[in-house]
Order: structure tokens, then sequence, then C-alpha cells
């Protein structure tokens, strides 16, 4: 636990970069006090104006020059070659050398991805990282994972990812004891999917120091149901997909009403306070951040397009990681899982990189 | 193509049966006029004074007595056994025998694809039936198959649902030329799991007679990219399902706001007209009706907890597919993927039973 969170930061990722990560630093110094001290890397030039520019940014803020940067159309297998003394590359070594507790990048994902496994590498008892995002639910938060970095997991797989989304919803969402889940088709025993069905047997078999709530289906994501919703990285970037789609049908829908009579469009002038409230918690800035999880540190992704607004919150998740004792957390249960013996799904050996941005 | 749709229905089947039964004949009437003649199997004693009191739907009603019905909890296997008179096997055994159409029932999903399968058997060239639902998007629906049919699928299986989505939109929602995507994680051609590459180069290479638009995304559903978007039934029922959870998540989101000040509560007062609109609009009964596809006759499963306004939706969707060629147009698609030799990923022999309700 640091008093003074090490945030080491790719300045030069994603769309609207450097200028998004200068205001999301002097935003999250708004929301959160100062609570951490950041590392900027990326080009000095660029960089030394910005933070002139934005007072309240620079005194929380040191440059790391760095003459190259990862494009977004990089491939990971190439931008991981070609990558080294790049902004996202010294991002992710600042962890690994200890200057800082979590990275930040709005970068390429798979070559963010690709860089944190060869960089950081695999925490002790886990075989693969996820990739964990935050819901809006009704009261709070759902973490779902994998959202993208594994698209086949076997089912030793599946409960690590439990393991870590569990210890990830305490760290940066509060809920003391969270609530786990495991996504199927069903919420009966003999529902879904070897793998899924497996998992759920491995989880009571290991005996987990773990919350679990037992198979849960899509719509309890949105609804709350659990904390924690694990699935293989393929359903889970599905699922994120379509709720970020439905949320904009819904919202398209409710523009149309608005405009389609005078009194409609009179009524959405009297009720604009609670409409701007209900675009603020549908905002997805306000969940912006998908978490690597399993990896010796945690780095954070923005979503490349973000602005300062949602970079912040992509700092506030980070901020919130490098204040808690994540590894020390999981060890244990990892350590419970780890002792069980390998069952009839070994996990699979090919490794599969993420590439959604 | 029949001038009068013969429609055949399961009674008793669903949580509000058989008045939502007889509600839905008289609704679906009312909509599309008299286009269809309907055989209601259930309890003679039941039926006749709910037709009695709804002469809109006596008209055009012939009740089959049964003195049995599948109860919603039973299971699909048990079901089977002893399902043999009962409304929901007779209204299925009507389509085979010629005397109708199109069967629809409202009762337990398992059961009724087990009976399906049982009594219709598989369409030529088809190796398992998928359930496809509807779903609305700005201009009109996106059919989303296989949505819980099938947890695990091999590449020719995904292959065969997108011939027989692309021919259902066709019949249902009236697109000539549906778009058909596969559903992934990303567009690019690397992308996914083997299954949904080997799926892609099959399409390719059996060069169907099929707009087919390459890989598409879980937000492509609700943007309505495409019109048919083809999956494996566990990845389609957890979309479907965090689509509805997540439209839920919105509309509490703005009632909240609506109630939260008196401005908001004024402006709903004024905006009523359209805030009804985008009910109707949002209402999952205008989209009630999974079909199954790739069995000797179609079979129409509506929601359970529906009523007579959700039934006389599936109503809806029975008569299209009874008043469409769907058999003769799917058939020549289908010659053509048989005649593919195998891939390296032949279609698993074990059947799974859809038992989602």
């Amino acid at each position: 636990m640091h008093s003074i969170a090490k945030i080491s930061i790719d300045a030069m990722g994603g769309d609207a970069a450097p200028g998004c990560v200068v205001e999301g630093v002097a935003e999250v110094r708004r929301r959160m006090g100062d609570t951490a001290r950041f590392l900027l890397h990326g080009d000095q030039a660029e960089l030394a104006p910005l933070l002139e520019a934005t007072p309240a940014a620079a005194e929380v803020c040191e440059i790391r020059h760095t003459a190259t940067y990862v494009s977004m159309g990089d491939k990971p297998s190439d931008a991981l070659r070609r990558s080294r003394g790049s902004s996202m590359w010294n991002a992710v070594a600042a962890v690994k050398d200890g200057e800082a507790d979590v990275a930040v990048s709005a970068g390429n994902t798979g070559a963010l991805m690709a860089i944190s496994k060869v960089v950081l590498r695999m925490m002790r008892n886990v075989h693969r990282p996820a990739i964990a995002a935050s819901w809006p639910t009704p009261d709070g938060h759902c973490v779902v994972l994998d959202v993208g970095a594994n698209v086949d997991c076997a089912p030793r797989q599946l409960v690590e990812f439990a393991i870590m989304g569990e210890a990830f919803h305490r760290a940066v969402h509060g809920q003391a004891r969270p609530a786990v889940g495991l996504l199927n088709v069903g919420t009966e025993e003999l529902k879904g999917n070897e793998v899924v069905r497996a998992a759920a047997q491995l989880i009571k078999d290991a005996k987990l120091d773990l919350n679990y709530a037992g198979f849960v289906e899509g719509d309890d994501i949105s609804l709350g149901r659990v904390d924690v919703v694990v699935t293989d990285g393929f359903t889970g970037n599905v699922a994120l997909k379509t709720a970020e789609g439905t949320a904009k049908l819904v919202a398209g829908f409710l523009r149309d009403a608005l405009k389609s009579d005078p009194m409609a469009m009179a009524g959405a002038m009297l009720g604009r306070g609670a409409l701007k409230r209900l675009k603020d918690r549908m905002d997805p800035r306000s969940v912006n951040g998908g978490v690597f999880l399993g990896l010796n540190g945690a780095v954070v992704k923005s979503h490349g397009g973000t602005d300062g607004v949602g970079f912040a919150t992509a700092l506030r998740i980070a901020i919130e990681m490098a204040r808690s004792d994540f590894r020390d957390e999981v060890g244990k249960n990892l350590q419970r899982l780890a002792d069980q013996p390998d069952g009839a799904a070994p996990v699979a050996p090919a490794p599969q990189p993420a590439e959604a941005s």
C-alpha cells in the first residue's frame, strides 16, 4: 500500500494524445486530490508546452522523453519487435523497474498486451492475463472479465479470472466481499458447455476463499445480480459490445421520441437537468479503462478515442489499483487453485494476444 | 405459398395460457386481417368458453382437444417420453401431418425443441436446428441465430445458420437481400477463434448465393449494421440476454431521472406521448418469437411469460413463415454447402437440446 500512487503513462497513445493525457491528469487531480504522481513517457517537445499551459498537471508530472511511439495500426507482433524504447514500452518498463506501480495507455490494445506480457511476465500461478472491464449497474459496477485477451479459455483459466476479478472489484469499486458468477446460458447446474461446468466444479473443489454465486446469465450483468462476471474473452467481448450497442440504440430511440412533437420538445426542455443526469450516468467515459490482470504489475488500457474526462477515469482505476494489495490478496487463492490436480481440460498452450482496440 | 396460412397452436403452453392464446389470435387478426386459420390444441372445457367470449378469435379457430400438456418445469427428456398426445406434441404433429404450416407454443423451450426434433426431423443437409431471434434496430430488425439451441457449433453449422437466417429475414422482415455477418471479436480476417474463421472460409469456398458482409461485432447487432448475425448458441444467448438487461438498465435510469425533480416530472407529463412511443418501441412483446429453423416445418417459440399482445407477435411471425417459400429458398444453398468437402472441424456428433426458456 502506497500513500502516494506512482502512475506511469504512455503519453503518446490514443487518438487525442498527448492532449487528453495532460487534461486527464489535471482532471483526476481535481477529483481525487494529491493521491498520485505521474511519469509521462513521450515526446518532450510536445509534452513540455502542454504541461506549461496546465499547471494542475505540471505540478504532479515528470516527463520521460522517448523519440518513438507505437501507432494504432501496428500489428502486435511488429510493435513488439520495434517498440523497445517507445513511449508504450517505457511506460510498462517503469512498472517492471519499480519506478511506478501501474502503467496506463490509450494506445494499440494488442501491442500493449504483447509488450506487457514480455516486460512484466505472468504472475505466479496465472496462465494468461485477462482484461477486466467495469460496467454500470443500478447500484454500482459489475466487473466483467475476460473481455478480449483470450478467445478460448480452459476451465482453470476461468477460475483464475474469478480470483483476480474478485480482488479487482474490491480494489477499485470497494465491495468488501464481491459476489462472483460464471456466465452461462442458464442458471441450473447442467446448463452450458463443458468448460463452464468444469470451471464451476473446480471453484468448489479448490475451496477458494470466494463468494461464489453460481451461474449467471447475460441480463444479470447490467442488472447487477453479482459484482463480478467471469467468462472467456470471446463471449465477454461480444457481451460488452452488445451492451454498448444496445445503450446507443435506446439513447437514439429516446432522442427520436423527444424530437417527435412540440409537446415532447417542451417536456425535454423542462426535464433537461434530469436528461443531463441520465446522459452522465450512461457516459461511456465514466467506465473507461480495461485492466490487464495476471501480470507482475497492473496495466490499464484506456479507450483509444477517449478525451481528458475519460482518461481521468482510467487514471482513477490505476490509482485505486496502486493503492490496493491486489497481488497479495489473490496469492492465496491462486495457490489453492494451483494445488488442485489438472482436470480433463488443461490450459491450452497457444497464447492468443488481444487485438481488440 | 398459401393464401391462407394454417397455424397450429399449443394452447396450453405459457404462464398465461390459454387466455393469452385466444387474445393473441384476436389481436393478430385485427393487425393482419383474415390471413390465417388456427388449430388450438388443448383442453376443450377451458378453450370453448374463452372462444365463446371472443368471437374475433372463434371465427378463425378450431379446437383439437387434448387431455394433457407439458408443464414448464419438465425436463426435455422426461417431457419427450411422456408428451405424446399432449397439446404441445399434437401442435407440432399437425405440421408433420400437413394439417398446418407452422406450430406455435409459449411452453417449455427444451421440451418443444426435443419434440420438434423427433416429430419433424432435420431438414435435408442441416445438421442441427437453430433458434432465430429478432432484435430491434434503428431501421428495422436484426435476426440473430443461434440463441440457445446449440452451445457448441462447428463451422459448417454456422454456415447452415447463415443460409437459414438469411431466408428467414426475407420471409418475416421482408428484406429482399439481407446482409449476413459472422459474430466475432473484431472485423479483421485474423480475428477470433478457429470456428468463426473456418466458417468464414467455408462461406467463401461454397460460393453461396448470399450477401455475406464478413465479421461483425456485438454492437453491430443493435446498430443494424447487418440484417442477420450468425453465432453459436452460447454466445447468441448471452448477447440476447445482455441486450435485454442493458435495455432494462437504461429504462430504469430514465425512470429515475424523470422522477428526480419536479421540473423533470412536469417535462415527463408534457412528453408522455413521446415516452409512450419510446416504450412501445422498446416493448419486448414487439419482438416476441424465437423460431426453430432447420426442421421439416417451422416452429415458433413465444416467450413463456407473454400476454395476448406478445403472443400475437409470435403468431405474425408464424403467418409470415407459412406464407413464405423458406424451405425452397434455403435448399439450393444448403446443397452447395453439402457439396463442400468436410474441413478440419467436422460437425460434433452429440446433440445438445435447447433448454433455455
